[in-house]
């Protein structure tokens, strides 16, 4: 079995994985709450190692207390006699002269059982294959396999208690002393060498702007994806703007207002949306298998749903003296401060009916996740605009108008559009295709990675993710297939609290399907979302192919392997 | 070629068809007024005939004129001198005695070019054959083929003029005495026998009680869909109002307010919307073919776009007392006068949230395309609630009120909603789907007809239909393919005047495609739709086949045959 948050993958740890293993395991969990509750009753099921795992329980117990709100957590299971025999008389992770030393080329090419899988934690070389390799339930870890294991554990905090660090160590094979590549590589004059610091658990897709996306793995833990784990999507390099000098003009027809920060927060009411935002090219990598398409080459994890504070559009707009019922211009515009080599400022408008009907939803956003909005998600403001495409809810907001014109950005009228599969470079006519605005409905497959080895004779999977559509229409169903497709089962939808015509959020969601009987080999996973108007995903990538890669939300497919039973 | 009402199609009439042919010509026609400019034009290809045909344009010049208001027409192409020739001493469609009689089912068997294409007027039946196998571009008549002409010529009236009735006679055959079967038959206890009289033109998919479609061919003809045209779905015998006794019971928290027809037409602003209405079941037909659902087998046209006008809902329920802002109920339901055998009444009911958003959309109609609602839409009053589905917009409307609760109508709970294809009547569970409100994107081919035979080396074909969205979802693409769905074109779409984010009607499209070079035999045509939220349609029905064939909204493929050249 691959996920590590069912009651019976846990039983099978308490069982009979945990009594032939003799070393500590790393893994990682998830659905705290959850798993906390179903490890009790797993007792029952333990006999010969009651005290073990009671005293492994404990210990799960008070560490997933302590990252339930955070939601993933990386963690060390623990036996208390290997534990007390554990004591070292040196730090963890420090330089340790009798190992050897290896590169972080070399740690990079130990990804796989095959080649072994290792992993770094300050100055150590860690080797956890046989972790691995014995349990498919720990898959979260491959993760971080080949690379280090301290962006995970500087997310989750609490497992840096020295009593685990020294368990670590008995994993240790050697020491490293390179320091990971950044961005402090770049010259003082390259546009980008000012752009923040980033979790490294991002998976970027390109450095200058930069963007990337969390492992998707990590995105159906939490409802809200905290701030370090949400998809980066920047058009040019991230302004670094002095919140006591920032300032919103608001130009009406009559007058231009001029809101500084503190006069946004103080000076209209808060307001709090939890809101989806993605990327247009979310799930790309799928249309690039067809034919090559331009743009960043998205997995499934160019999107986050985060609770994002601010002024509303419609009390700003007010007090600016803009009348969005009683005008004439057919376009609001937004401006941000991230400006291109030839001065020219990122921007994107919304149709003037999309104003007045969300006047009260859109957000002029200074908070994200209840912390003002980190740099490259728009510090210190951005306009959420929920149920739309990213593209349009302008980081680093700098103006707001009304105008008889689309943004003349290029993002809004050469950038963004969707086109037939028969449209490529030589024949495309952007003028004759309308800006994505509301996005269609999309899903996708978090958990079980594509590519993982379920247990040997796996007889179902549990399957979770996240669905959503644009427009404010809530997912009413989930279909998942563990057969490409031929028969369906719904999945469990997690509620959002979001009323369905007013759904900004997405729709967690979890299934657990059986594999077909005797099945062994390639198993296709497979899952497609309803939202409450009955818009469906496409059957396949082919159909909704375009040159740009965008709107790639067909079925869900991905394949995940059964070893033959040797029984 | 099979279209009508193309350039060329008519230069072909003009210039060689219309000098080989001694005989005069029924042929049907649309979009009129662009067939009148594209008639003059066409003058110039035809110089042997230029006399024939000026006097014939002339004359179609003429009708059609007199014909756009109404769109499709029906009319005899004359020649001039045959019309002179062609003067009789008897009544068109009399009886003449010395042509041999035949009984409706005689003519019912011709209805194929093999079989002899017949059809009758009055008393008289004609074998119209030669002109259809020699025109396939007169393939709009084979509607009337194996049954009566008059439907269509009711329709349309101007055709009755006694010169065209004199040279139809020129088909004569023979004779027919029967009357076609009517309700006449149904005995006074029979709760239908009170049903209104429908046009011949729809074709029932079940009489009692009553529901019908037109050809699909003549949808795409009309932007407003002619009232006797329009799709009739009713789920139980049709009530029989006495306009006078009319009303309508508006219950508040604190009165009931009571509102006659009179009180509903002069006391409220008048507000008109030209809006859809589709069954759920609309192209269910398709579904069937995959595996058998519960349903009435509906082609492509249980859809119908109509100008509706009467007052708003917000300003009934204002007049009434109810606040729709501040009321803490869940839902609005209205109740029909349509009774069934037990005594309980058709109703239906939306989301609070959606009455509030639509308030001045909804309305609470009593006129459909200028004129009284007919009996079958609802006379005297119905509710139009524009993006939804057609069974919530109830007719002969009663009663409406707030309440906690869904309508308790089987057709709201029970029926009128979405599963999954491995949900069959066997594992159902009702309570589990949300009912059907917004649709889904659909559009689909009208024109040609499935199966219909091109004309010998066409190297390309006009297609013209439909394409709509649910929830006010203007569509902003059509794709058309000629190859199954290989390579795609952009049809043209003709402008309905509404906001992309307010569009309840139709959008009516139009491309003329290229058939694949050396192709003969099998053509299938492609059409699917993209809506401004790029809600797509799926490529299978398989994927969304469903137990009661409902939202059958997958890419419309049609089959057309091209004869192999023989030249």
């Amino acid at each position: 079995m691959i996920s590590t948050n069912s009651g019976r993958i846990l039983h099978t740890f308490s069982s009979r994985v945990w009594n032939h293993q003799h070393r500590c395991l790393p893994v990682f969990s998830a659905s705290c709450r959850c798993r906390h509750v179903r490890l009790a009753s797993t007792d029952h099921g333990s006999r010969d190692g009651r005290n073990e795992t009671n005293n492994t329980n404990t210990f799960l117990a008070s560490a997933l207390g302590a990252t339930c709100v955070v939601g993933a957590t990386l963690y060390w299971k623990l036996r208390h006699d290997k534990l007390q025999a554990a004591e070292l008389d040196y730090e963890p992770g420090s330089i340790r002269p009798n190992l050897p030393t290896y590169s972080l080329a070399d740690v990079s090419k130990h990804k796989t059982k095959d080649a072994g899988i290792w992993v770094t934690y300050k100055n150590g070389v860690y080797d956890i294959t046989e972790y691995v390799t014995g349990h498919p339930g720990g898959s979260k870890i491959l993760l971080a396999a080949g690379g280090s294991m301290e962006p995970y554990w500087n997310m989750y905090g609490v497992h840096k208690q020295s009593g685990i660090l020294q368990i670590a160590e008995q994993y240790r094979i050697g020491n490293i002393v390179e320091k990971p590549a950044g961005s402090e590589g770049l010259s003082a004059d390259n546009p980008y060498a000012n752009d923040p610091p980033r979790s490294p658990i991002l998976i970027p897709s390109s450095r200058a702007p930069f963007n990337a996306e969390p492992p998707a793995l990590l995105l159906a833990e939490n409802f809200l994806t905290p701030n370090d784990l949400f998809y980066i999507r920047n058009h040019l390099p991230v302004p670094d703007i002095d919140p006591r000098k920032y300032s919103l003009e608001v130009q009406g027809s009559q007058k231009t207002a001029v809101l500084d920060l503190s006069g946004l927060r103080k000076g209209f009411k808060k307001k709090s949306v939890a809101a989806v935002v993605m990327c247009a090219g979310n799930r790309r990598s799928e249309m690039v298998r067809i034919k090559s398409v331009k743009g960043l080459n998205w997995g499934a994890a160019a999107i986050g749903n985060a609770n994002w504070a601010g002024a509303t559009l419609n009390d700003v707009l007010k007090h600016s003296g803009i009348d969005l019922e009683g005008t004439e211009k057919k376009h609001l515009v937004f401006e941000g401060m991230d400006k291109g080599p030839e001065g020219s400022v990122y921007g994107a408008s919304i149709p003037i009916e999309m104003a007045r009907s969300l006047k009260d939803e859109i957000v002029i956003a200074y908070e994200m996740n209840g912390e003002p909005i980190p740099r490259d998600h728009g510090y210190p403001v951005r306009v959420i605009i929920p149920g739309i495409v990213g593209a349009r809810q302008v980081k680093w907001l700098n103006k707001i108008y009304l105008s008889d014109e689309e943004s003349e950005c290029h993002w809004q009228r050469r950038d963004y559009k969707g086109f037939n599969s028969s449209i490529d470079w030589h024949n495309v006519d952007f003028d004759s295709s309308v800006a994505i605005m509301q996005l269609p409905v999309i899903s996708a497959i978090c958990d079980p990675p594509e590519g993982t080895e379920l247990e040997e004779g796996s007889d179902e999977v549990t399957l979770r993710g996240y669905a959503w559509s644009g427009g404010g229409r809530g997912i009413v169903r989930v279909d998942v297939s563990a057969d490409g497709g031929k028969t369906w089962q719904n999945a469990e939808l997690k509620p959002n609290g979001q009323s369905p015509y007013r759904a900004w959020a997405w729709t967690l969601w979890e299934a657990t399907i059986p594999i077909p009987e005797g099945k062994a080999g390639d198993v296709e996973l497979v899952c497609k979302a309803v939202d409450v108007s009955y818009n469906v995903q496409p059957d396949s990538v082919e159909g909704i192919w375009n040159l740009r890669g965008v709107l790639s939300n067909a079925w869900h497919r991905i394949k995940v392997t059964v070893p033959p039973s040797s029984g």
